[in-house]
C-alpha cells in the first residue's frame, strides 16, 4: 500500500498537515487497501495537549481534514484507474469539514483513522471518518473534498 | 475588552490553540463587546501553508475551534454576570465542529474572525463564526461548545 501524500506533485506537497516537502509539517500518511478502506496513524507531539493528558480538538480536525482529502484522492485515483506514480496523485482540497468529539482523547497513543468513501460524483468526493484511540472510538467527522484543478495555482 | 484566554485557571490554559502556558501554541485571544459579539485576530506562520501562498485548512479549522471556545466561555460569563478576573474564567470544550471554506484564504494577512453566540443552553454553547481576510469572507462555521466541570481534569 501506499501513501497517496508521498505521490503528489511538489507544488501540491507543502501542506503543513500532510505535505511531504513541508519540513515544520505533520506529514500525515493516508493508506487505501484493496477493500477501498483508508486509514492513517498518527502519534501526537506533547505540544499538542488541550488540557494536560488529552490531544487538541484543533489537531484532531487537522488530521480528519488531511485524512479526508487523502482519502478522496486515493478514490479519484482508483476510479480513474490511475497508476500511480511520482508525482502524479490527485489533490484534493477540503470543502467542509464535520467533526463529532465524542470523548476525550488520550495523548500518548498511536490515533488510528478510519475512512470510508460515501460517495464520488466528479471531483467531489465524500468520506466518512472514524479516530480511535486503543477501542475508544473519540471522534467521528466527514470531509467533502474537491479535487484541485491546476489552474487553482495560478489564482494566487 | 479582555482576552478570555488570559483568564483560565492554569490547569486549564496548556491548549495547543489558545493556552497562555503552551510555549509553542498559536495563542488564540479572544474577545467580546458590549453588544455580545465576539474577534479574534490572527496572522499565521508561512509554515502554516496548504498550498503555496494560502493558509492550511486545519489551522483554520483550530481557529474556527479555539475562537468558538473562547466566545462560549465569554457567553457563559456574561449570563453568570461574572466579574473575569484572573483565573475565574469559564472554560469550554468543543462537542462539534462544522466548518465550511468558501475561498482559499491567502497568507500573510492578519485573518479576522467574528462570532455570534446563537444560543446558551445551561452548559452548552452554540457559536456562529465566520472567518475574513480582508473584505473576503474565506471561511464561515458553527462550533458547539460545553462548559467543563472540574471534573473532567480527573478523568485521565
Amino acid at each position: 500500500m501506499i501513501a497517496i501524500q508521498d505521490y503528489y506533485a511538489d507544488h501540491f506537497a507543502v501542506c503543513y498537515g500532510c505535505g511531504r516537502l513541508n519540513d515544520k509539517g505533520l506529514h500525515i500518511k493516508t493508506f487505501m487497501n484493496d477493500a477501498g478502506e483508508t486509514e492513517t496513524r498518527y502519534t501526537p507531539d506533547d505540544k499538542f495537549n488541550t488540557m494536560e493528558g488529552f490531544v487538541y480538538g484543533g489537531l484532531l480536525a487537522s488530521l480528519v481534514d488531511c485524512h479526508g482529502t487523502g482519502s478522496a484522492s486515493h478514490a479519484i485515483a482508483r476510479d480513474k484507474g490511475l497508476n500511480i506514480e511520482p508525482y502524479n496523485a490527485p489533490r484534493c482540497v477540503t470543502a467542509s469539514l464535520h467533526v463529532n468529539y465524542h470523548k476525550p482523547t488520550p495523548m500518548g497513543v498511536e490515533l488510528r483513522l478510519k475512512g470510508v468513501i460515501k460517495e464520488v460524483k466528479g471531483r467531489k468526493v465524500t468520506v466518512g471518518v472514524e479516530l480511535w484511540a486503543g477501542e475508544v472510538m473519540c471522534v467521528s467527522g466527514e470531509v467533502i473534498a474537491v479535487e484541485v484543478l491546476e489552474a487553482f495555482t495560478q489564482t494566487k
